[in-house]
C-alpha cells in the first residue's frame, strides 16, 4: 500500500473518520490548482487534472474520466488504490460506493474548503441517509503531508480602466444593487474570476488564469479583500482603500464569517462557495447565480475593442506559425511539443504578451482525436509531412484573452479527410453567419454548427461554444452553446464574447475541430425588436487545402470568402512581404 | 352601467367581498369553455375567448389581448366597464391594479374552481401584500345568473385498443408507478385529456375537443372517476368497474379531497388543478408535471399509423378544396366563411369524420395577417381573384387529430409576396429535414424555421410548433418549438406529433403561414447515439404558383420535390381524375 495512504488512514483513525474523500479543487473550484492544493495527487500518485481519492480503512478508490483511464491506471499500479472508471457501465458513481461501504454509526469526511456548498451537501444527504456524521472541518491530507508546498504568493496588479472600460466603484455600486435585489445584506464571494473582474485587478497564482487567491466581502457600507497583503504594492491597498475596500488575511474569511449575524442575509452561489464557507454561516443564506457572472460576461465596449487588438496580435503569431510550419514539416524535425514551443514563440514577440490562456493542445494523427490531449514527453510524436494537426492554444495578452483551433494539413490528406474537414467548417460557419433574435440562447443556435454532421449521422460528444474572458478565465459562464436540455438557457447579449468549435474525432486515425471566438453584437432593429449576430475576433485562415467547396452552399462560401478577405486585410500590414504573400494565397477567393 | 354588474356588486357586498375576479376558465383549463362556464361572458359582455374581469364597488374593467382590443372596445361600449390592454404600454397588469385599488382589511374574490392553483397562489400572495383577506369559495356569478345552462351532458364513448395501441389497465399501471417515483400516495387529474388518453374514452363537452367533463383520481388501489353517470353507457360502466375504477358525480371531487388524511401525500400539477381543488386538501402537496403528459405525447405505434391514414382523409379534403377553390374564385360568390364551410363539406365526406378540431382559420388579404382570426358575420370578406388566402384548419377523424396551414394565391400575386412566401417556407423545410441527436428539444430546432426570415430582419411573433393529441386536443404539451430561453427545454422523442408552422404578417396587407404535422421517427444509431428525424403527416401541396425558387438552397428544393412527392403519390389513387390532373401539376418538381 502506498506510504501516503497509510498516513492518511492514521489521520484517519486520530479523527474518528471511517472514510475520507480527497478531490482535486482548491478553494475556489479553480481550473488548474497550484501546489498548496495538490492533495489528491500527493496521496494518489495520480498526476492527472481530474479525479477524485476515497479512503476507508480498507478501500481506497480513484475515480477520474475517460481522458486519463490509461495514465491513471500506470500511475496507481502498485499503490493499493482501485481505478474507477467514471461513466463506464457497471462502475458506481462515488455516491454509490459509499452507500455501499458506509456503515451507519461511522463518520464521512473531507476538507469542506475543497467542496463546493452544492457537492458538500449531496454528501451529507448521502451520510445522512446511512445514518452516518460528516466531518467537513478537517484537512486531513494537510495533517500528513509533511513537505507541502507554500500558497502561491505571486504579486497582484491593477488593470487600467482604458483596458476594462469601467471603474472599480461603479462594479461595486453595481454588485450593492444586485445584492438589494435579491433581498439580502451581504454578498459572498469566491470565484476568482469574478473577484478579479471586480476589483480591476489580475494576478497570477493559478496556471494560465491572471487571478489571484482571494475571497470577497461586500455588504451596503464595507467591502472585505481576503488576501495576503504581501501581494499587493502600496499603491493597489491606498486605491483599494479609496474605494472603501479593507485588507484582511486570506484565509481569515473561514472564521469571519462566522460572525456574520443570525438577522443577516447572505447572498451566496452554491456552485462557487465552499462547503465549509457557508456551513459556517449561522445568518441566512440566499442561493443565486454570482451577479458578477452575467456582468462581467457583457465585455464593455473598451474590451471589446481591447479584444480585436489582442487578436489581431495573436493572429500576427498565428499565421507566421502557420508558415513556417508548412515551410519546415518534414524538412526540420519537429514534434507536437516542439512545435507548440514554436508558436508560443511567436506570440510571446508580440507587445504585452503575458503566457497561454491554458494549456496548448498539438495533436496530429492518431493524437488530434483525443479531444483533451496534452503532449507529454512519453507521448510526444515527431510531424511528419502527412495527415492532420490539430492545434488548440491561447494566449493572455493584456488587451484579452485569446482561444483559438485550426487544423492544417502537414501533407497529403485524403478524400475522407476533405470530406471532414468541410463539414466541420460548413456547421462553424453557419454559427458564425448567424443573425437571430435577442432573447436567443446557445441553446438555439448549436444546430447550427452541428447540422451539416448531424446530416450524415456524425457528431462531436463536447460543447460547441463556451464564454471567454477579458484576461480572465478562458472558460467562463453564463452562456454556453450546447443543445443540451438539462437547465434554463441563458440569452446571448450584446459584447459576449464565446467561442465557435465544432469538432470530429476519429478514434485512432484523426481529429479535426475549428475554433473562433465570436463577439456578440447588434445587427439591426425594427417592429420585431433587436437582432443579433457576430463577428469573428480570431484572425486565422482556415486551411483550403483541406477543402471540397463542392459540399458547401453558396452561403458558406461566402462567408467563408468575407471571413478571409478580413483576416487578410486586418493582418497583411503588420505581416512581413513573404507572410503576406502566404497569407493573400492562404485566403485566396474559393 | 350594465345590469349584471349591478347583480354581481350586490353579490359581492352581501358575500363581503371588496374585488371580485371572473376569468375565462372553466374548472380545467379547456381551450374552449362550454355555455355553463360563460361566467365572465354573461357578466361583461364581452365574447371573445380570452379575457378576464375585475370587479370592484366602484370599478370594473376587462383585461384582453390584442386580438380582441377592437371586438372589446365595441362590445364594452356602454357597459361601464373600462378595457385593459393587456401588455400595452402604460396598462396595469391585473396584479398592479389590484395592488392599487385594494386597502388593507378588504377581501378580494374569484370562484377558485376556475383559477389553476399557481394563478390562485399568486392573486393570494397579492391579498396578502395588501393585508386582504381571499374568499375563493364562492361563485358570485353564479349566484345571481339567472338563466345559466347546465353543465353538458355529452355521452362518453371508448376507443377502441386498435386505435389507442395500449390498454387502459396499461396506463394505469404506467401511472400508478409515477405516483410512487414522485414520492406520493396519489394523484389527482383534472385536465381533460389526460383524463381522456388515461381511460381510453372520449366525450364531446369542450367545443372541438372530444373530452368530457371529469376529475380522476388515483391511489394504490383505488381509482374514481369524477363524472356524471347518465354520459356512461352500462358497457363503458362496466369496464371501468373492471379495471376498478369507480364513478362518482363530477362536482363530488371538491368534497371528496378534503377526506385525504393529513398524513398522505398527493401528486398534482400546479399548471391545471384548480386551486379550490389545492386548498382543500389538507394532505401534503407534491406539485409536479402530470406524469400523463409526456407519456401520451409520445404516441403509441398504432396512434401513429393511425394518424397516417386521418391525414390522408384530410388530405383528399384538401386537395379537392383548394383545386376547387382556385377553379371557382372570381366566378362564385365567394367569402372566408363559405369557403371555409366548403372545406368542411370536403372533409364531411371521409369517413369517420367527427369534426373541426378547432375554429377554423380563413383570412384573405389583410385577415391574414391577423393571427388569431376567425370570420364572423361582420367581418366575413368576400374572396376575390388576387392576393392571398391563409387557411388553418383542422378535423378530428376517429383515427386522429390534423391542424393544417396552407396560403394559397386567389390571383395574380406580387413579388414581394412571392419573396416572403419562399423564406417562409425555406424554414418550414428546414425544419422539416431536420437530423438531430437524441436529447435535442424545439428550443434547439426553432432556429432552423426562423432562419431565413431573421437573416433579413424578419420574424413572426408566435411559437413554431406546438405538440397535437391523438383525437384529442390539437394543442397539447410538453414539447414546444420556440427560441424563447424560459424554460427548461423538453427533448422531442420518437412518435411524437409536432406543428411546423412558421408565418410572416404585414399588418392591414397580408398573412402567410405554412403548417404541417411533423412525426418524430428515428432515423439512425450509431457510436455517437440515437439521430431523429421528422416524416411530413400532412398531405396538400405548397402553391408552386407564390414560389420564388431562385431564392432555395439545394437542399430545400429537394426536401420540397420530395415532400410533393409522397403527396402525389399518396393521395392520388384516391382521388377523381380531375382532382389527379391537378394535384400532378400542383406537385410539379422545381
Amino acid at each position: 500500500m502506498r506510504e501516503q495512504i497509510v498516513l492518511l488512514r492514521q489521520a484517519m483513525k486520530n479523527a474518528g473518520v471511517d472514510a475520507y474523500i480527497v478531490p482535486t479543487d482548491d478553494y475556489h473550484g479553480s481550473e488548474y490548482v497550484g501546489g498548496y492544493f495538490k492533495c489528491r495527487r500527493w496521496a494518489s500518485g495520480f498526476t492527472g487534472s481530474a479525479g477524485t481519492l476515497v479512503v476507508t480503512e480498507n478501500d481506497a478508490a480513484l475515480w477520474t474520466d475517460g481522458r486519463y483511464f490509461l495514465q491513471a491506471a500506470d500511475e496507481l499500479a502498485g499503490s493499493g488504490i482501485e481505478l474507477m472508471k467514471s461513466r463506464e457501465k457497471g462502475v458506481p458513481t462515488i455516491t454509490e460506493w459509499l452507500e455501499e461501504k458506509l456503515v451507519s454509526g461511522q463518520t464521512l469526511g473531507f476538507d469542506g474548503r475543497t467542496m463546493t456548498l452544492r457537492q458538500g451537501k449531496s454528501l451529507a444527504e448521502t451520510a445522512e441517509k446511512k445514518g452516518c456524521a460528516v466531518c467537513w472541518d478537517r484537512d486531513l491530507v494537510g495533517e500528513v503531508w509533511k513537505d507541502r508546498p507554500a500558497l502561491s504568493d505571486e504579486k497582484v496588479w491593477a488593470l487600467d480602466e482604458t483596458l476594462t472600460g469601467r471603474s472599480r466603484a461603479d462594479k461595486l455600486k453595481f454588485l450593492r444593487e444586485k445584492i438589494k435585489e435579491n433581498g439580502a445584506d451581504e454578498h459572498l464571494l469566491s470565484s476568482l474570476d469574478d473577484i478579479a473582474w471586480l476589483l480591476n485587478l489580475r494576478g497570477a497564482d493559478v496556471h494560465c488564469c491572471p487571478v489571484f487567491l482571494s475571497f470577497f466581502r461586500l455588504d451596503e457600507n464595507s467591502a472585505i479583500l481576503y488576501a495576503e497583503k504581501s501581494k499587493f504594492s502600496d499603491g493597489i491597498l491606498q486605491s483599494l482603500a479609496a474605494d472603501g475596500i479593507e485588507v484582511r488575511p486570506y484565509l481569515a474569511v473561514f472564521d469571519d464569517v462566522k460572525t456574520v449575524p443570525e438577522d443577516k442575509t447572505v447572498l451566496l452561489d452554491p456552485r462557487h462557495v465552499s462547503y465549509a464557507l457557508a456551513e459556517g454561516i449561522a445568518a441566512h443564506k440566499t442561493e443565486a447565480d454570482n451577479p458578477t457572472e452575467a456582468e462581467k460576461a457583457k465585455k464593455t465596449v473598451a474590451e471589446r475593442e481591447n479584444a480585436k487588438l489582442a487578436h489581431v496580435k495573436d493572429g500576427v503569431a498565428l499565421v507566421r506559425f502557420t508558415r513556417w510550419l508548412k515551410q519546415n514539416v518534414g524538412k526540420t524535425p519537429l514534434t507536437e511539443i516542439s512545435a507548440a514551443k514554436k508558436l508560443e514563440d511567436f506570440r510571446a514577440e508580440e507587445e504585452n504578451y503575458l503566457g497561454p490562456s491554458f494549456e496548448p493542445i498539438f495533436g496530429c494523427g492518431p493524437h488530434g482525436a483525443i479531444v483533451h490531449y496534452s503532449a507529454t514527453p512519453e507521448t510526444d510524436a515527431p510531424l511528419k509531412p502527412e495527415g492532420l494537426l490539430l492545434f488548440d492554444t491561447g494566449a493572455q495578452f493584456l488587451e484579452g484573452t485569446t482561444d483559438v483551433t485550426r487544423t492544417v494539413a502537414l501533407g497529403p490528406v485524403t478524400q475522407e479527410m476533405r470530406r471532414h474537414f468541410t463539414l466541420v467548417l460548413m456547421g462553424h460557419l453557419d454559427l458564425l453567419a448567424a443573425v437571430f433574435r435577442k432573447g436567443c440562447s446557445g441553446t438555439s443556435l448549436d444546430v447550427l454548427a452541428r447540422g451539416p454532421l448531424w446530416d450524415e449521422g456524425l457528431d462531436y460528444n463536447h460543447g460547441t461554444g463556451h464564454g471567454v474572458g477579458s484576461l480572465l478565465n478562458v472558460h467562463e459562464g453564463p452562456q454556453r452553446i450546447h443543445y443540451g436540455a438539462y437547465s434554463v438557457p441563458v440569452p446571448f447579449e450584446e459584447g459576449m464574447i464565446t467561442s465557435d468549435e465544432p469538432g470530429l474525432y476519429l478514434t485512432g486515425r484523426y481529429g479535426i475541430r475549428h475554433e473562433s471566438l465570436l463577439l456578440c453584437e447588434k445587427r439591426f432593429e425594427n417592429d420585431y425588436g433587436e437582432f443579433f449576430g457576430f463577428t469573428a475576433l480570431t484572425m486565422c485562415p482556415f486551411d483550403l487545402d483541406v477543402i471540397d467547396p463542392s459540399l458547401m452552399t453558396e452561403k458558406q462560401k461566402k462567408t467563408l470568402n468575407a471571413y478571409h478577405r478580413t483576416v487578410r486585410e486586418t493582418l497583411s500590414p503588420r505581416l512581413s512581404e513573404e507572410d503576406r504573400d502566404w497569407l493573400l494565397a492562404a485566403t485566396r477567393e474559393i
